[in-house]
């Protein structure tokens, strides 16, 4: 079992998140790539996503998210950061080879860079513009560009089951960016669909996803 | 000097693009990598950037953006991708030492994942809003996740010239992305401003940029 308190490796996570953020926090990310190597780990929890963090935190990580992962004196911050340093320990996150390795971090930045942005959008839209008469059209002008990029990435998928021939960072990253898309926006691409679905039956996304959701439940009992 | 056509490395990038976005397209980011340590490159022109690209270029970069890099049987996408390749090649980009490495690479990721995509959600407002009632109140309230991320970012760099001791690809990607700031959002930050300008002002930039232009221009003297 990953989640270990004597574990080398710390990660921070929060400890309180609203319901509808469960399970989505990028901790989630991290926690799934030390669960296919099992590498154990230890949680660092800094409370709920909305309070103000400490100075020390901000030193750590500059915009006051999470996940930060400590391994003796290196510190590192950003999901992708993070998945790249795990990648480079574990061929079964990222093959040994310089092209197939690089295919695999040129997806992961894709995921980071070129379709996750198009789907926030979305979000902040959604959260700024609540009741507000602007929502709906800007959502509709900005859902085109977040369209395209799956579109995109259905087509480079195809009919296989992962982009390369073994999972690899670039599908866990590229899987999880795909989780917040609208779920009709998904649907039309039901070779993405079923890649979403390949990718959270893994047993290490389930066993992560039940770490970060025990870590919310513990906290909520507490109180 | 880097472009040379018998380089060995290639990369692609427009023939020609609307002046608005001259000197602003991600070609310039590898290019300054390379100018920065003195590796040629030859450029391979793929027409305008609202032309469709052929299926064999999709073929390499799924998005159908620029630039692509292919150096023997590497073939790599996405900025972000490439600058970690030509990072490991080179300590002048990214130094060696674990603890330094992961900050850089961490400043990279969050450049392009947590401060691009706010600025993002701004251009595609004002595109795709053009003319549009919801625009003005749709970019006000998208202008505060930016602002915070700049915000953020102006106390993380503090008094220092780079983000680390030395100039490293997460200053490269951090000075790139806050380029495309609106301005007035930048000059509320006078230390990121500043670092803007002394990363601009790097001789490896300009020669990068006027290399870039000189692409465009020799394009629209041969119509």
């Amino acid at each position: 079992m990953p989640v270990d308190p004597n574990a080398q490796i710390e990660i921070t996570a929060y400890q309180s998140v609203p319901p509808f953020a469960e399970g989505r926090i990028k901790d989630q990310r991290v926690r799934w790539a030390l669960e296919e190597i099992d590498r154990p780990y230890r949680e660092r929890l800094i409370g709920g996503i909305f309070e103000d963090k400490p100075v020390e935190y901000l030193a750590d990580q500059p915009f006051g998210q999470v996940p930060v992962y400590k391994e003796g004196a290196l510190t590192l911050f950003e999901s992708g950061a993070i998945l790249l340093h795990l990648g480079e320990q574990d061929e079964r996150l990222l093959p040994r080879g310089a092209v197939r390795r690089g295919r695999a971090i040129s997806w992961m930045i894709a995921a980071l860079n070129s379709v996750e942005p198009t789907l926030q959008t979305l979000v902040v839209l959604s959260v700024a513009g609540a009741e507000q008469d602007w929502r709906e059209p800007a959502m509709d002008a900005a859902r085109p560009f977040a369209a395209k990029r799956l579109a995109q990435l259905a087509r480079a998928l195809g009919d296989r089951d992962w982009i390369d021939d073994s999972f690899t960072i670039g599908d866990l990253m590229a899987i999880d960016v795909l989780r917040a898309a609208p779920i009709a926006m998904l649907a039309a691409h039901p070779n993405l669909a079923a890649y979403v679905e390949r990718g959270t039956q893994r047993p290490a996304f389930g066993r992560a996803l039940a770490a970060q959701l025990a870590a919310y439940a513990n906290h909520s009992k507490g109180d």
